[in-house]
């Protein structure tokens, strides 16, 4: 039986979600009142401390339905968290901490969520990471890590293909750290789940290896969800709870989806606040005893964490090596080795694939980087993700690898592992993630890379087979728009290196990096070391590859495998009498943050820019006055047939290099950095 | 018992895939060697016409593993589709017929596949549509549609999200008409399937309403896939046959991925060739009985054709409407009344959110053009997609619609959606078949809409909420980078209408469109009607909306709901002495389209000007000197807040034109319409 000042506490939850929306007259009251004894019956037994939301131990909710998030600020205030009454007055207005969906930055929120499908999938890499965590530092006697990661999510979650991804594979890697709330309200948008969602969900949740438990009267019995959290703990699988409740749970409209997105009418309020006893009249009512309960969880979870604390103390002292690595990373510092661990070429070093650059840099660098972990999603021959040592994280019962493995085998699965890695960022301890997939298909995982950009998790997309270089797998496969979609997302840092030094500047800056993901869009075929390349001139994102011999009369600026090309096409322009620079940009972003000094010495007034690059033009303007790339679909075939028929080639690059020179005779040109304000990046 | 002949004929297909490969030197044996029996079992009772294969009555067949499309070139071929040997023989070539992965532009090929989960999806598409046909033209004694879709996938496509979606739904819309063939071969590139795939692949059909059936020897039991295919077609669910094959089926390295992705050895191609019967010396090698055996498949079907096409002369004399109808569509042509249906407004009508102009235009439009049908992923009521007396598509069973209705309810399922789109347009019939969604979720479905541009199904996003604009749901929901991306794909249609007419506009071009999709962005906020705008004008993608008073000292270009706020700081500047024209410019594509004449016309040379959009100024270099936009992402709040805190107000604009003309003064410019060359557009 659950007691009154249990009610109490679930029904306070409820109201200030109801408030919230009432008063921001916008939002979802229904979720919030529908998972409330849930929220209220997981977070008394969660292991948290409010007061350092940064603990690494502490158990990770996630609420996947992000549109409920009315639900998840009620709960962080109550529990202590650094969020004011005042604060979810604020809920849904400009510059609050309570933004429309929850939002990453905010203490206490583990994951930004609202795309629906995104969250769950971030639980699972928060459990992922966790399991990593464990079996990398544990020992005997030192249990640093045992938390759990919790879950709620919707029909919506459960409809969108990422979350089936993602959940295919937390069965296939049994972690049993993973319990998730499924709220099986038979309610979306449209009405009814039943008009699109009649699929046996425990049935395909069963099928991907997932233990299924139901509460079936989640509204009120409080103690069935206790006891079935209990009994998820208990086995080695991942767990989902079914819960049944109502939307919008004590509404007059109560079940229907006329709860689901808009506020309740005052007169509904009204009734509700008297049925549970409480003042019709106020709002944001929060009773002193309902503090007092939850203020329990609280001290609990500080009480564990300086106990944690203690064993941490005591480990170093143990195990001083592995001690000494948990901080630094606790810390959030790379190893001093990192950076002379990434490997320098010079020009007489071999054309090599920047694919298989790539490769070289993470066997180089992965000794000294605990921290780096990844995989690629069933491409591992093709993207060149996994060093020659490399363990498989596997579930040791499978016998292909090991909890502490540090290999990722996602399946053909790109959208779920962007997720994943998303939630395996966030878990903390200076994880350093990476997927790999051919270029194209990033775009599969549109919906998670921009949430890796929007909350700043630092992840990186090792994306190969990077243009029409691919060759015979043919326009199916060969990205054109690609590159343009990427660096139109703010803070993305998408790198196209020209040869080896360029790849280990993009590498440099992708790990260094705290609060920006990379795409590393690497080639399938060989590129030559440049005589003007350095990390240090690379990593700042756009550099002089190529000095024209006497006063340049054209720059031709260029990125990755075109800038070879570049090179040669602009000493056949030296030799018809134009003196041409070459410009390696390999990451706008990059460029972008140096100042307009420096990005002026690069691309200075009074001379023709023209841009080469085998894909989309959309985006060059920025840096050119005259664009020379691919605004079509590719073609299959050969790829230097395919380069040859698409006048990629030295004389194709020279030959409109004059025309650029000639357009632009006897005009004064300004650089196109030139700008009479900045386009709003407040 | 199979004959001699039968399993000669499979092996003709088995070496034809080989040869096809080594010749290349490049793509997947595998998988053909190992469906090949299965291809046979199938295609030998299939129903179709070589010698036409637009026929709508055919039944279909997506091979959705599109890197096996070495199966399907020979296929196309030994059955007499117009494909020659020398065409196989360029197999993955420039130029060639037999790209590296199947194109829909091949006779034969219904869809382009290779990117794994697509295929699925477009099958159910296909099978929709059907379904959909079948219902509305169908009549007692002349059954015109009864065709099946066939579909091969893989676990690749079974590991993708998107088939997820897509398959959920077929199960719940019960599609009988629908068999697919599951390729349990248990290798990926990665290795064995065991690495990341241990789901229970059958389970999970089941739970999602489908039935399962099996073939436990698909190497050689050609009666029991037979017997499988005759039993799927009695059911009333979409029906799965597992069939267990072995990948390489004959080679030494058979059951390895070595024979996923490469050629195989010549000696093992040897070996092959001489076990079975062939003359290992020779290539490409098809014997005249199987050519026979497969001509006897086509002669029936272009006699089923005969029959049907007398059925259908038949149907016109006894309804002559539907048959008129029925004649119209095949003939891909729309109804006459369709322009004059579009909605026109003047500047004195209500200001309307142009997400309310678009469900206008449905439903003006909708009553004379039947193959107008759509739905929406779970935001019927956000994005206003359904008319008012719409009939949703639903099983009859389920007491929810009909097969004949025309409103689709999608769920929370963008990709599948986009997918699915794609194979109901694909299904010929002149379908204009539309989707909705938020803008910013169009993303979630980006290999989708790739391939709408690809293959040129002129299919249509209804995409609304389109801007920081929408408010309160913050920046988890508001598109920053999504129309650069979308601009950048080669053949799309992005439109972002300013009002009525504009909105009309856009669904004329986005209707009469036989080969190029369109999104269409759609505003949640309130639009003024412009006194400047025609459907005419704006048909042609940019157009002077506001005229300068006197000589224009500045143009300031923009879209949507931005054009009215440039229209109101056009005024301003005037009044400040500076004269100011806007030009709309609702779809670049259209625009582009435009002779050079037009479009200097509506950008000249001389005049500075400035693109206003609310998102990444990425893409507007193309049109303008200088860009007002947002490169950032968005924030939680009430829309004019939002746009007032980002400075999108008349004032904003207009103190940005000033600057604008100051910092251009006394400079010759060109209009960024001038080029030395084209950039290639082959």
């Amino acid at each position: 039986m659950s007691s009154e000042l249990e009610l109490k506490a679930v029904n306070t939850i409820r109201l200030l979600s109801v408030d919230a929306v009432s008063k921001a007259n916008s939002g979802h009251p229904g979720a919030p009142m529908g998972m409330a004894p849930a929220a209220h019956a997981l977070w008394t037994q969660m292991k948290f401390n409010p007061k350092n939301p940064e603990w690494i131990n502490r158990d990770r909710f996630v609420l996947s339905n992000g549109h409920a998030c009315a639900l998840l600020y009620s709960l962080l205030h109550l529990f202590g968290y650094p969020l004011t009454l005042d604060d979810l007055k604020s809920f849904r207005q400009l510059g609050s901490k309570c933004p429309g969906h929850p939002e990453y930055e905010t203490p206490g929120i583990e994951v930004t969520t609202g795309p629906l499908g995104q969250g769950i999938c971030n639980a699972i890499g928060l459990a992922m990471a966790q399991a990593q965590f464990a079996a990398t530092f544990n020992k005997p006697g030192f249990t640093l890590s045992d938390n759990y990661t919790y879950c709620f999510f919707g029909d919506g979650c459960m409809m969108e293909g990422v979350a089936s991804e993602a959940m295919s594979l937390a069965g296939h890697l049994q972690l049993g750290n993973l319990i998730a709330f499924y709220d099986d309200n038979h309610i979306s948008i449209d009405g009814d789940t039943n008009v699109a969602f009649t699929e046996d969900v425990a049935a395909r949740l069963e099928s991907y290896g997932w233990d299924m438990l139901y509460v079936k009267d989640a509204d009120t019995d409080l103690n069935a969800i206790s006891d079935a959290i209990a009994q998820a703990k208990k086995t080695s699988k991942p767990t989902c709870i079914k819960i049944t409740t109502t939307i919008g749970y004590g509404s007059l409209l109560q079940g229907s989806h006329s709860v689901h997105g808009a506020p309740l009418k005052a007169d509904d309020v009204k009734q509700l606040k008297k049925k549970w006893g409480f003042d019709p009249e106020k709002t944001f009512e929060v009773p002193q005893e309902v503090y007092d309960l939850y203020a329990k969880v609280g001290e609990a979870g500080a009480a564990a964490e300086a106990e944690w604390n203690t064993l941490l103390e005591k480990y170093t002292v143990e195990y001083p090596e592995l001690g000494a690595e948990l901080k630094r990373r606790l810390a959030g510092e790379l190893p001093e080795t990192f950076i002379k661990d990434l490997p320098v070429y010079s020009v007489d070093d071999d054309a090599v694939a920047s694919r298989k650059l790539s490769e070289i840099v993470l066997s180089k660098i992965e000794k000294n980087l605990p921290e780096l972990v990844g995989g690629s999603a069933d491409l591992t021959g093709s993207n060149l993700t996994r060093w020659g040592a490399a363990v498989d994280f596997q579930p040791p019962s499978t016998g292909l690898g090991e909890y502490s493995g540090r290999y990722f085998r996602f399946g053909v699965r790109e959208h779920g592992m962007g997720a994943i890695m998303n939630g395996f960022s966030a878990f903390g301890a200076n994880y350093k993630v990476y997927g790999g997939t051919f270029l194209n298909f990033v775009s599969y995982a549109a919906g998670a890379l921009r949430l890796s950009a929007l909350s700043g998790h630092p992840v990186i997309w090792i994306a190969t087979h990077d243009s029409i270089g691919l060759g015979e797998d043919g326009p199916t496969h060969q990205p054109i728009e690609t590159l343009a979609h990427f660096r139109a997302l703010p803070n993305l840092m998408v790198w196209r290196p020209a040869d080896g030094n360029e790849t280990s500047a993009a590498y440099l800056k992708a790990i260094e990096s705290k609060h920006t993901p990379s795409v590393i869009a690497l080639s399938r075929q060989n590129l030559p070391q440049l005589a003007g390349s350095s990390i240090e001139k690379a990593a700042k994102g756009g550099y002089v590859v190529y000095e024209a011999s006497g006063d340049a009369q054209l720059i031709l600026v260029s990125t990755g495998s075109e800038v070879a090309i570049s090179i040669d096409g602009a000493k056949k322009l030296a030799e018809a009498g134009i003196p041409t620079t070459v410009v390696s940009m390999p990451d706008f972003h990059t460029f972008d943050k140096q100042s307009l000094e420096y990005r002026k010495s690069i691309l200075p007034d009074g001379i023709p820019i023209m841009s080469v690059e085998v894909m989309s033009t959309a985006v060059w303007a920025k840096y050119s006055h005259v664009q020379f790339g691919i605004n079509r679909f590719g073609a299959s075939g050969k790829a230097p047939e395919i380069y040859k028929y698409f006048e990629f080639t030295p004389e194709g690059v020279a030959s409109r290099g004059k025309k650029t020179v000639e357009f632009f005779k006897g005009s004064k040109l300004l650089s196109p950095l030139n700008t009479p304000f900045d386009s709003v990046t407040m």
